[in-house]
């Protein structure tokens, strides 16, 4: 796309009220906008970021068999008050519409999706199976902060799982590891994250988080360089010293973290108040095991820029990048003009997503600062200097090299680089 | 994918509180499931029609400029109250969060996307400029009927334009309008919508609807069969004959309709509130005119199936068909489900979007009623029979034809039918 046509201009000045590195950057970047705490609009660039995350997600859920659907934020009374959790759960945004019907918004969804399961679950036959959606969830948080880390509204990919028997929740939950990991592994965040044991919450005693470490963190986790799992500082008894929960061995010491993911054996928590069985193979009516597992989608692209960053900018993998290359333009003459068209137009005609700078009264430098901040993985430079060696300028987002590189070998060096 | 694994089973049974035929067969084949009055959940065949309409319409708007966004649906009351709309605007979702915040459901976003693009805009170099998203939306209806035509949240598609003169926005507004008319033609609803003139409402004092011709509808049209336009009833005055607004001819008599998008000329009526003003060529700073296009994803599925349905099920045009082609097992020989397998395999190897009826212990007159209830455009059955030629049996759902294919043809005929 043209940059000139891009609605959002980038911004030099450093939002005051937001202290995380990846609020600053996608603000000043234009990627989000605020409308208010904790709450944010994803602009072009943003959007398409989340979209190539949303992408990645869902095919790792399908690739394990989960059905993915849509389910709605307008969540009755009556479904909350069947779980207890009406009253019980704090963060719920309540609301009463015409005919006094009342809702809440939907901040998880085991009310809307255990029984809608139910309703097409009578036998063994039927199971196991997992259903899965990203959509918008809502939190009634006191304090929201950190940017689009802690919000009141953020996409959320939930998948729930249904089972016969605990054996079955254990090897499909250890299947949503794997899924995680690679999705991690795809973002670019895989190295800093760790498999946490957590306080199970209003969901079970203990449950599983993905901990990611970095300073922007609100939580605090002991981590296992040996195993690749953490601890969440919430279990450990004031003045216990923390041990590894698999090897048992003496853990690291404290760091911040975020939590970019959670998963949960939920076992009969939530089939049990709707009395959602299946009839198996014995013939006995028994209580569908179950388990659920969360990714919010705006967190973890917090969580990537906090890791991939330096201090002009956002360093984009190369995966979830709203463009593959940033193509600049310097100099208004008729030749560098017309080559850079030549060029922009041969780069989307291979197949390449590009960004391509084509202001006019922007100085180089305002240029260049604005692919830094924005990030993309390549800059493709075309100016006066690289014409007369009929080449274009190419530099790395997270490298210093510059290399020159013949127009007529770009396509061919950009397939091999 | 395979019917077996589909987690949801069709039903023989009419909902009883659904009066809609569009509602009766998206609930009896699974496409959505009803959580409350007006609150649906897409399920898996659902989601695909919805996405690939969603993919349609994302298409025509970034072939017209526009750039996509999302907004969020917690909108603070002092955005909604610089409008006046607070309190004006009846079907407001009105909501209340900790440090007492308070909030409305976006039920339309001009309080969000007014001031978001003044950020952006300062001078006449900065337009016209046209964003969208595609988003869920809230309206706090008295009464939700006729199943996804009428719902309390749903996903629509919202673009707002932004000019510098009448002239500029009257341009667009064309633009639009042949866009639309692409969307409506692709989803197959072309030839029964009309371009009606309509009352503003709390927009302005007349607008454009797009109104598809169907008994389902809640809306009264007039129309005229030279021009292609129509007419909203509440604009005719009691008694008076109603004329085309376009040739003035008289029209055609009272039809119902289904209001499919709709399209307004809002001026500076939110761009005055926001005060958003642009320094025009001659250095004087003037109010930004704008204008907003809507069409609501869920009430296009249901219009479609209005028109496109018999007394079996529905009949998907191609293009928003949840799959391309419904291949069917019938009997449970090895020699009929390897050659199913094998052909499975092979349609989806070319490249084909099939679902595979590969569910055993269920007769074929329920297997052939399913196929015809979830309306798949293309149906290819795999008997005993159809091995005997070499052959499969291949049906389109709106023809009653008959044609028998040899499989080592299947794939050449699949490209050239």
């Amino acid at each position: 796309m043209r940059q000139s046509q891009l609605f959002v201009k980038t911004s030099r000045e450093f939002p005051k009220d937001e202290a995380s590195k990846s609020a600053q950057f996608l603000l000043r970047a234009g990627f989000i906008d605020k409308l208010a705490a904790g709450i944010y609009t994803y602009l072009p660039l943003g959007l398409r970021v989340l979209e190539k995350i949303e992408r990645i997600i869902d095919n790792e859920m399908k690739s394990i068999g989960a059905q993915r659907i849509l389910m709605p934020s307008l969540i009755p009374k009556v479904n909350w008050q069947t779980t207890g959790r009406w009253n019980k759960f704090d963060a719920l945004y309540k609301l009463k519409g015409k005919n006094k019907l009342e809702y809440a918004l939907g901040a998880t969804h085991e009310e809307v999706v255990v029984p809608l399961v139910k309703k097409h679950v009578s036998s063994w036959r039927d199971l196991p199976l997992a259903v899965f959606q990203i959509q918008n969830k809502f939190r009634n948080e006191f304090r929201a902060k950190s940017g689009i880390l802690r919000t009141r509204e953020f996409l959320m990919k939930d998948l729930y799982s249904f089972h016969r028997s605990e054996e079955e929740l254990d090897k499909f939950y250890q299947k949503v590891q794997k899924a995680y990991n690679k999705i991690f592994k795809k973002v670019g965040i895989l190295s800093k994250t760790y498999l946490t044991l957590a306080p199970g919450g209003t969901f079970s005693k203990y449950s599983h988080e993905y901990q990611t470490i970095t300073s922007a963190g609100e939580d605090l986790v002991y981590f296992c360089p040996k195993c690749k799992v953490a601890l969440n500082k919430e279990l450990v008894v004031n003045g216990a010293k923390p041990k590894c929960w698999r090897c048992k061995r003496k853990l690291s010491e404290q760091y911040k973290s975020i939590e970019v993911a959670n998963i949960f054996k939920l076992k009969e928590k939530y089939t049990k108040p709707f009395d959602f069985r299946f009839t198996d193979k014995d013939g006995k009516k028994k209580l569908v095991l179950m388990g659920c597992y969360g990714i919010g989608l705006g967190r973890l692209m917090g969580a990537v820029i906090e890791i991939w960053h330096d201090d002009f900018g956002i360093i984009w993998p190369k995966s979830i990048a709203p463009f593959e290359m940033h193509l600049i333009r310097i100099g208004e003459s008729k030749g560098v003009k017309e080559k850079s068209e030549e060029i922009y137009r041969s780069l989307q005609k291979a197949g390449h997503e590009v960004i391509y700078d084509d202001r006019i009264q922007i100085t180089p430098g305002e240029k260049f600062m604005d692919c830094d901040l924005i990030g993309i993985p390549l800059r493709i430079v075309v100016s006066e200097k690289t014409l007369k060696k009929n080449s274009v300028e190419i530099k790395k987002r997270n490298q210093k090299k510059l290399n020159f590189v013949k127009i007529n070998h770009l396509l061919r060096y950009l397939e091999n680089n």
